[in-house]
């Protein structure tokens, strides 16, 4: 519409993104949207449409329905194959680019098998709705050949649930799982006792929520174990197939795995060659731009941004939402004719992860909360950050009705497993 | 468990086999219930999946869950290969077999494509859960082309949105699929006005909803017309592919086309080697018995059921539930030494169809209703029917807020399109 507004590019309608493209309402910019996938997800709750407790639809939402009173953004379904840094325009897969005159990169990352790629159909990793239903279809469908299975190793093996790496991600889905296999599917098959079901959660490192205080990683590790989780510790995963899994010098028979062990970053660093960490994040600035392109600026999990302290600012929500903020408030200011860099400086909030469905652990720092208190928070805080009212009711929902009957609505097998053979 | 119990071997959990398993509660038999899918589906809502109205956990529950209570019944996910008449024992196609002593073959319809299965990657049916999500990815990525489509005729042809077929299902669709193009959709996107979409019913016979009474398939095609649908009657397609459809001498260009015009059995017949209709469903005995095999009944969309005058009974969900009471009040009478055959009735209760979300047609015989009120007591009845409590509050408040906002919460593209070229 009118020429002289500035072009502004955003790829990613995560949370940093989107928070980014909130911060500029008003401004006087146009903003393409551009998504490889038409929603929005709410990846902290991805874990649940995993192992059943809530459908597709309640962690996900129409981008172009967020920001559909934004009539300066125009939303695009399309996935990116690079960028024309000289000629300023993003170029899409199947033909046909973007100018822009500004360029924020907020593309996320995917799981990575460190330099173990062949691991990947056998142990799917939880990035996307597509992933989530790839988990739920395979537990699912490993209780139902359980109990057609009469060969009792082979039955063991179906019974056997492996989740490697400890990490928020790995503890929630621990603890969920081994919920229900022993609280949800019980009584309900005649052959099997599901209750015999082990769930094993294998960590590398020497405790589980490395990031978190010790006392607290202390803590989950005994209530996911009060819940009959097996937490294995300090030994990576060296060997994995269709057939389980070898760790240290042990080999653990089971037929469903599933990867929360490591992530890499969107092939961004690719698209800018620009020198990037070894999980593929882009070094940036402090301000956040990409060395020698002020006019291109990466966030979130894309993102390698180094705190005072020497430390990474971590790949969670909250720092991908306040490094989006960070970006439209300089966009903002060189708008206003002020182009000095504003270094981006990370708030920590606090760490926290469920274990099953009545305890947490949260880590604010100043203060560290455990138990049915923790559950409390860490659930209205949730629903809290969904992101808008018909999903917080049906969450909402969805959540007081597994409270109350420990029933879970969402326990589809659905399309088939044609990775897995 | 105790071993003089008659063993019965149901095949397909939907409205039949679930009837005659819960008919047969308390009745002296072990039942083993096998359906290729985990869950049961509420067919008469799935249309609202495929048009992003409903999530596809509110249409569907898994059938052990279901069956939980029944100590009698063990559910198996299995999908059967073909029966053993002789040796009394259902073969499962990954190995294994099921003794029985009464078999019910409850297996249901595929959609038909009348010799031209080559249609079939073109235009998608609506049967199953992956229909559902297919055809809602087909008509949301529509949207999402024309936006970026700089072409007109193209863009025109991805406006374009065909459904096959005017019975309840067409209807249903079109009506939905208006309403989410120029209600839901308008206003989020900048380069296309969602009301310029076009929907359109393709109808080869000389009215819509031809089995209902003319007055009410009157309504329903200037209802649907009303909200914006062209309705196009008397002309049979003649081809189809990736780029539009051929009726009569019309050719419509058209990047989105849905099937709704015709259903075939599941294979039952083949299994059994018995006489069957031409689409498929096996001719039965009146006491819905196959011919020389008293022992195996045949329900539901897979029988072939003639009526007392000469009209075949509907496939429709009521049928195949009488049809289900009535094979396990014959299997209880047999139990109880009375082997008289048992001829089944049907009791027609009436059609029904939606025309958008304001409007319904209800064809009661001795009373016809139409408009609002229509519309209120199908929402009422079908919420009535959903199969469990925490079904029927999830549905009323997707459909009360659809209702008062006019939003819609699936709106969904997940799963790769790998069909379609």
């Amino acid at each position: 519409m009118n020429k002289i507004e500035h072009k502004i590019v955003v790829v990613g309608a995560g949370f940093g993104g989107l928070e980014l493209t909130r911060a500029l309402a008003g401004a006087a910019v146009r903003i393409t949207m551009i998504d490889k996938r038409n929603h929005h997800l709410f990846q902290p709750l991805l874990y649940q449409v995993a192992t059943t407790s809530l459908a597709t639809s309640e962690v996900a939402w129409p981008i172009r329905h967020l920001l559909r009173r934004r009539k300066d953004v125009t939303t695009l379904l399309g996935t990116v194959a690079g960028v024309d840094r000289a000629g300023k325009r993003v170029q899409l897969e199947d033909g046909g680019s973007v100018p822009y005159d500004t360029l924020v990169l907020a593309t996320g990352a995917r799981h990575a098998y460190f330099g173990h790629d062949e691991w990947e159909p056998f142990a799917p990793g939880l990035k996307t709705l597509e992933d989530a239903t790839t988990i739920r279809r395979r537990i699912l469908l490993a209780f139902e050949q359980a109990e057609r299975e009469a060969d009792p190793a082979k039955r063991q093996a179906l019974l056997t649930l492996v989740i490697v790496g400890g990490g928020p991600t790995g503890v929630e889905l621990a603890g969920t799982i081994v919920e229900l296999a022993h609280d949800t599917l019980r009584g309900e098959f005649r052959n099997i006792d599901t209750r015999q079901a082990r769930v094993v959660l294998i960590e590398a490192g020497n405790r589980i929520l490395a990031n978190f205080a010790p006392q607290l990683s202390d803590y989950a590790h005994k209530a996911l174990e009060r819940l009959g989780v097996t937490v294995e510790l300090g030994r990576p995963v060296t060997q994995l197939d269709a057939e389980g899994v070898v760790f240290g010098d042990k080999r653990l028979p089971a037929r469903t795995i599933i990867w929360a062990a490591g992530v890499a970053a969107s092939p961004a660093a690719e698209w800018l060659a620009a020198p990037a960490d070894r999980a593929g994040r882009v070094l940036v600035e402090p301000d956040l731009t990409v060395p020698g392109n002020p006019d291109i600026f990466v966030i979130g999990d894309t993102a390698h941004v180094l705190q005072p302290d020497g430390k990474p600012v971590p790949g969670v929500a909250p720092s991908a939402k306040q490094e989006g903020k960070h970006v439209a408030a300089t966009i903002k200011a060189r708008l206003a004719g002020n182009t000095t860099p504003r270094p981006f400086r990370y708030r920590h909030a606090g760490d926290l992860a469920t274990i099953g469905k009545r305890s947490a652990a949260i880590d604010f720092g100043w203060v560290k909360l455990t138990g049915w208190l923790a559950w409390w928070l860490w659930g209205i805080a949730h629903i809290y950050f969904l992101i808008d009212f018909r999903n917080r009711l049906a969450v909402s929902l969805s959540w007081l009705w597994i409270y109350f009957t420990g029933q879970r609505s969402a326990r589809l097998i659905t399309q088939g497993d044609d990775d897995k053979t």
